[in-house]
């Protein structure tokens, strides 16, 4: 025999206060009702609130009633009397075997009631006719104004549980209103045997608030007052009831009370409420052990049940300590601390306690009501979600590779997207005026090219996934037309999000860009890179949805399905975030619909990778992997039949501004030979100038603006100019974005921090952009003392090793000013390469540049070797050939700003007639420019390299120069050792 | 004239609610008495709680209190009379000039008092005697316990404030005490005409109360009774002063009062307290402009005052409306809120919300006390900082670049460390077992110098910076042997830290790793990446100092100076945070010693750039710039006299476990000829057998384990293994950390993903790694479906352009097994490629791989040209080779397993023996081993390169092969061609 059951013996039973439909749904309540002696349970606002804020138990009877047309309060009603019914029903045995004395379910009117007697009077009416049943009590507040209320309710024979009494005389009121109300009826010759009533007295406030005001009376360091405070803190709730029931005997012995209970009265149990311990440092069971006695009742929570199971005392304790808690009362006033304040504060407030939460309540039923009514059917969209994920099996199965269970997870949400929240025309996929979708989770390429089919976006087979000659490849790459940029090394795309978003604020076009990601991803620091981007810039049309299904590639993703710890980050980065169910369909549209003001926001979908199929949901070891043919069959015929794709409408949002290119004056540039300008300065002024002849033309930096140049951009162009701060991948990534929306972005930065986003250079690529020009300031070691962690040493091998590539690296300001605008011209990937020191100007500004063009400085017949240089290293090899003049040695210069295409006509015209080239760049030696030229010529003239083939250090620029072998000097030096 | 002080011509002063030091010293007391008629000011709790907690105007004051053994009350005592005290002797004139009417500065009795006759008595005295000033006022409640002590002071002689009045009746117990005591003193013979006293009602609190109440009363959708609540809301408080003031008006006409007056008592004034509008939907002046009237004073907020300053009107209003008072309050009655009731309750909550933050302030004190004596006399570290400031000042004008204000932000964090906190042995830049510091702002690398110097663990002039001659470079490398790993590069010495922090755990040390970021460089994602490894981990030894100065180096950084943003973030990534003014000595004592336990943890810590400078201090244009000759003197004077560097004690920790290096067995392979086995494959194999080997391996892996082959070693060897998940940098930064630690990390992933911590590799160089194994698996397009963005492409080219390195590209298992074990013993930084397809053994187990070594697997005298291969493609030439022999064309084919070092010997051989070579590889055609062949040996023999020159897609192995032209077939045809 269980403590709860015991009770009973003394006369007390056990009642809980947390009725909710997952209790009675889940067969809790039947089973603490049938195994533990649980005899009611009562509903209150703030419990039903919590319940229907963090569950989704309720929200398809949410979703029926607002369809049918019922207001929020009548939604809350149509709700919360279902659950009374149905708990009432399972009470209803121990209603019937104890012959009505207890088994009842409390549901309590609106708490903005509290001082209305006719409103209360009507809606306790109203319930109990809709809950009709005759084990239910009416919870009525026992204030000034609830009194009168309960005595015509008990007299009309509708049970009251008369609730938030604090003090003995309210408790004498209401009883006294349940005598009359009895006296009433026999006197209009009704029955009274089942009239049942109970009176709540409220415990743990009091001591909440008299210990307060006690500790008012302990002053730090000086001795107790008489009575001294202390000895009463955390005893006068007790006191208070101990005392109440006193009261309630004298009631139950009195003769006016005899005379009813002779003609079947029942008696009105004392009910003890708020007995859980808020003080932790207090029992926990200090509400319930000093209780116990005859006819009463103590609703307990969840939590107080158990520890009275687990540790409780039985012992009818309700008439100890009597003249101790008397004594406790007259020394309460003693000090000053008034119990009648201190109870009308309390009804005040628990009053306010139950309105919140109610209110709350109703504005959830209102906005999920909303939600449905403008969501409206979603199962053409379920059966959507299935049929995607039927076709991601099929079309990895026959591939053979893939990542099916990677698509699975995300089918709702993508069917949500596309079939519902964006718009966008399936007959267009070049329209900018429509939202857009960049799946950062490449691998889950099969899930876009799915729906795609299913909308009618692409015709080609998806079966052909992965073959050579089909544009539906592993990973998207914009072979395929739907894709804007090639994702599938994880954390680029909502970079890349964020500057198809500012193209079209800069465009004012009113469209959304959705991006999907992995939870795993979330580890890649570029995503947050992009997350404090897109907040600093207030993109608020960007939203990020984190398909959190919980398994990385070789283990469990690092947070499992915690959607908290993804919440947490982007709210830290500055974002709205809604936490969701992603298989929730109304949940999904909703979280889209809300994204839509206030953002940037992130949707973080808590998910199950291979969703739908029993064998694949949650499992271990099917990342990436497809099914055989076999598990295929079984696969498709779990996720069973399912309708033809929804109908979609084409929507197209505003209009895009008409692009506004001008024609380029590509005007002279204007320095003075032998002028002494840095290319950096150069590469600033030359954008600046292009800004305003290029109205697509964007400029990006990280936060370098004042050394890269850009700033002359930024400072005239403020609306096009994106301070990056130091994030380098995230800033590769808008300007990828912003290309694949047309614009001409250039991204700088010093030349080695290029290096923080190859990974996003890389792939660029694939994205194929029609421009994209990166500048790569203070290259080499003639930056001087910043010493070699400044130091750009690896950028041309880098931008080099890109398949299709432009590499320029002027030297001087003339060269740098038209390589610049030719950079902005150029299709593809153009790579700009300047540097740090001031150079002299060296060409006329009339010169031009063309690409895969170098330019002969020197030459005679009498050369003996030519110098291949570029950049700062031509200005060395000029002087080396003054040097060598005064020595007799000729040599050719070249200055071969044109590393990639290389001048291939040039070079070898020199190979020919000299007797070997010296390559002489300030790079790395392995794969810049004495690789382009050694691949170039290099079967038809010596070619030898002098690049950095030590670790530089710091110094002046002209001492590393000689220390590493780049500087005049060493040209010299080297050609006299050839020469000789 | 403005309205404030307009409103003394309607008998109305201004006074003010919050005195705190930063009014006093800033000046702006006395210029709001001097100029805008401020006649008052009073001091409270609440106020001085939120100074002392938000700024540190008052920490030097508590420090030498609690060095000097005062109790934290003492201390509150000690700094708040102080206040009051200055705050009095500004207000004075206006004492003086209105003879004893205005002036007056309050200052408060312990909260806890309240209820304490006695005790308030007591502490008034004392209080009035501290201060010693006449135009004070004490502060005493007006409950029950406080009307009696107001008559006693009173009549003693000390003006008395009289606050928490809510109700009229409380009121009129006051007057009466302030009557009676003025009688006293006159029946004692005492003189009364300096007698001050002022009665504070209170007005916002109740109209909040009230307006909830009120709000109870009105039922949603239903007609409102009457009266109508709605009428009263927002009016009750107004009404209550109104009427308050009735009774005051009375009692000044009374003959009582008259008498009093004759003999030249003063009035007790009206105060209008708590006059901010709580309500935003409430007019902000409401508690003022109706209020105004002779003998009141309104005692206002700064922002009430500006308010009123901008648009309130003055006009006497106080006698306005009182009918209307009148019967509003009779309407409340009648609604059930009682008054009584109300202003009871809230003079108890208004007790206790001066209690809390008395509390609160009490509980700082208290701490920083214990701080202050915990840390004793800090000067000495104070002094210190200002030396490092001098030192980094003439470091960097002497240099004549570098960043001195960068430095300067963080100088007092770095004495502190250097000087206190940090167990290190200055003598002994090699030891393991001592706390490690890592300066990710790298840039501010004078500041480590200098404390280096000052510490007296390096002998070269500190003047020397930046010179060639040098180890004190611009940004730290290991050519100084105090720097553990390089930096400067900003966001890499947090996953540095992490790396050590894991070395000191594999080998028991328990010390700790100290990494100071900047703010800037938190918008590098590689810091998140090295948060998040930081908490999975567990490396509680690690703490991050984020140096906020505010100061980015073009702009100021995103979020200025808001510390919380980067607490916010760094919880959110599971550390522990502390945020602390960067400036206050015993702050940043206290922070790193809290950091002790429980972290990671990142102190926060808000610094000015250029501290200690007054040109300097926040200014911007500043970054990375040197002082001029001019600007440094007016610095260092400045910056005063400095006395010499605190003494400082070798510590050192626990004890290094020995290292177990154990001496390889090198066993061979055991494949057999033929069988087929991916590299990938025998690269883990091998590197689970070195696991055994070699207890200094560890390994890395960013969550394809299972893909690159290291999950073996990982299931074997669980405490040396890594999961990084996907965050590359971060992995990179962890191995270099366990490698500066005496490890032999090897850390692998996708060849394609290694590009994203391409930043990591190349600053990796300049930290001279003894051991630094880097493997890349799924290498060119033989990795067939999942697409370009899976394929290592530009893999060879990054790492053969580092300056120092070791690249090396094995064909089948024997070659990968081999060439594993000898890059873990091979020193500096050594790539390995592998592959993903399987692919025949080709060698015997006994044949072995020397680094710059190839092989010759064909050979003969008729060979007309050479194919040099590697990896994938050493298959396809051999495969080429036998079709050609069927055509009766020989050809030598080369694994050139050593791509760099290139094995120049054999290639040289072929190049003289054959026509030509044609180099084949599954890799960019710019910039890998085509290049490197090229550069060895273009010059003696052409050099065809085969290599990926369009932008790969999606197919199978086999079609990608022919269709990028790397196949056998591709192979055949190209000789075809040459040797036509």
């Amino acid at each position: 025999m269980n403590r709860t059951v015991e009770l009973l013996a003394q006369g007390q039973s056990c009642w809980m206060d947390d009725l909710t439909r997952q209790m009675i749904d889940s067969g809790d309540l039947a089973r603490r009702v049938a195994e533990e002696g649980l005899r009611g349970i009562t509903s209150n606002p703030a419990i039903f609130e919590k319940a229907v804020a963090e569950g989704a138990n309720y929200d398809q009877d949410i979703a029926r009633a607002a369809m049918a047309g019922r207001s929020p309060v009548g939604i809350y009603e149509e709700l919360i009397t279902t659950d009374v019914r149905n708990a009432c029903d399972i009470l209803r045995p121990v209603y019937e075997e104890t012959a009505g004395v207890d088994g009842f379910v409390s549901l309590e009117v609106s708490p903005h009631l509290a001082h209305d007697t006719e409103a209360s009077i009507e809606e306790a009416r109203r319930l109990w006719t809709l809950v009709d049943r005759p084990n239910l009590f009416i919870k009525i507040p026992g204030t000034p104004a609830g009194v009168p209320a309960i005595e015509q309710l008990l007299f009309e024979g509708i049970n009251i549980n008369i609730t938030l009494l604090f003090s003995i005389a309210r408790y004498e009121a209401v009883a006294e209103a349940y005598l009359r109300a009895l006296e009433r009826r026999l006197e209009a010759g009704r029955p009274i045997e089942r009239i049942a009533s109970v009176a709540s007295f409220f415990l743990s406030r009091i001591d909440v608030l008299v210990d307060r005001l006690l500790g008012q009376r302990i002053v730090p360091d000086r001795p107790p007052p008489d009575p001294d405070p202390r000895a009463l803190l955390g005893k006068i709730a007790i006191a208070n009831a101990k005392l109440a029931y006193q009261t309630f005997s004298h009631i139950v012995a009195s003769n006016r009370w005899m005379a009813l209970a002779e003609k079947g009265a029942r008696v009105q149990r004392m009910l003890w409420a708020s007995t859980s311990t808020k003080n932790p440092d207090y029992p926990d069971l200090m509400y319930v052990e000093p209780l116990i006695g005859p006819m009463t009742i103590n609703t307990m929570t969840r939590k107080t049940i158990a520890a009275f199971r687990d540790h409780g005392t039985v012992e009818a304790t309700i008439t100890h300590g009597v003249q101790s808690a008397r004594r406790m009362m007259e020394d309460l006033e003693r000090l000053g601390v008034s119990l009648d304040l201190v109870t009308a504060q309390l009804e005040n407030d628990a009053v306010q306690k139950f309105i919140d939460p109610f209110d709350s309540l109703i504005k959830q039923f209102a906005a999920k009501g909303e939600r449905a009514v403008a969501f409206g059917d979603v199962d053409d969209l379920r059966a959507e979600a299935r049929r995607l994920r039927q076709l991601v099996i099929r079309m990895t199965t026959e591939a053979g590779s893939g990542h099916p269970t990677s698509c699975m997870s995300c089918a709702d949400i993508v069917a949500a997207l596309f079939f519902r929240e964006m718009r966008w025309d399936p007959h267009d996929p070049a329209a900018r005026n429509v939202d857009t979708f960049v799946l950062s989770k490449g691998h889950a390429a099969p899930i876009l090219w799915a729906v795609l089919h299913e909308a009618g976006a692409i015709i080609e087979d998806p079966l052909s996934l992965r073959r050579i000659d089909s544009t539906l490849e592993g990973h998207p790459t914009p072979l395929n037309p739907w894709v804007r940029v090639a994702t599938g090394s994880l954390g680029q795309g909502l970079a890349a999000a964020n500057g198809l978003a500012a193209a079209n604020r800069l465009d004012r076009i009113d469209a959304r860009v959705f991006c999907l990601l992995g939870d795993g991803e979330c580890s890649e620091g570029s995503v947050w890179e992009a997350a404090q981007f897109a907040s600093l810039n207030g993109l608020a049309n960007v939203t990020a949805i984190v398909d959190v299904n919980g398994l990385g590639q070789s283990e469990a993703a690092p947070y499992h399905h915690d959607t908290r710890v993804f919440a947490r980050r982007f709210a830290s980065f500055g974002w709205r975030t809604i936490e969701i169910d992603g298989h929730d369909m109304t949940a999904i549209l909703a979280a889209l619909r809300a994204a839509h003001d206030g953002g940037p926001t992130a949707i973080i979908a808590r998910t199950i990778k291979g969703k739908g199929v029993s064998f694949l949901e949650g499992a271990d070891g099917w990342h990436g992997k497809p099914l055989d043919r076999e598990q295929m069959s079984r696969a498709l015929e779990e996720l069973g039949d399912a309708p033809p794709p929804p109908p979609l409408e084409a929507h197209r949002v505003g209009q895009v501004a008409s692009p506004q290119r001008v024609t380029a004056s590509r005007s002279a540039p204007a320095y003075r030979l032998g002028d002494k300008v840095a290319t950096r300065e150069a590469f600033g002024r030359a954008l600046e100038r292009l800004g305003g002849e290029e109205h697509a033309m964007v400029a990006l930096d990280g936060d370098v603006k004042n050394s890269t140049g850009t700033e002359a951009f930024a400072a005239r162009y403020p609306e096009r100019f994106f301070e990056g701060f130091i994030a380098e991948q995230n800033m590769l990534g808008v300007a990828l974005g912003l290309a694949a929306a047309g614009k001409i972005p250039c991204a700088a930065t010093f030349a080695c921090f290029l290096t923080r986003a190859y990974d996003f250079i890389r792939m660029a690529q694939y994205s194929r952009p029609a421009h994209l020009v990166l500048c790569g300031s203070h290259a080499g070691v003639s930056i001087g003392e910043d010493g070699p962690s400044q130091m750009g040493l690896e950028d041309l091998a880098m931008f080099r090793a890109l398949i299709e590539s432009t590499v320029l690296y002027p030297a001087d300001a003339v060269s740098a000013e038209r390589l610049t605008a030719t950079a902005a011209r150029t299709n593809g990937i153009v790579y700009i390469r300047t540097t740090r020191p001031k150079t002299p100007v060296i060409y006329s500004n009339a010169e031009e540049f063309p690409i895969g063009g170098a330019k002969v400085l020197r030459s005679s017949l009498q050369d003996r070797l030519t110098v291949v240089a570029a950049g700062i290293t031509v200005h060395e090899a000029l002087a080396a050939s003054e040097m060598l003049d005064a020595r007799g040695i000729s040599i050719r210069v070249i200055d071969a700003y044109s590393v990639k295409p290389i001048d291939v006509v040039t070079l070898s015209a020199a190979a020919r007639d000299t007797e070997g080239l010296i390559v002489v760049e300030d790079h790395a030696i392995d794969g810049g420019l004495g690789d382009a030229v050694s691949t170039a010529v290099g079967s038809t003239a010596p070619v030898h390299r002098l690049g950095i083939a030590r670790l530089p250090r710091s110094g002046t620029k002209d001492e590393l120069l000689d220390r590493y072998g780049i500087s005049r000097r060493s040209i010299e030096a080297k050609v006299l050792q050839l020469a000789a």
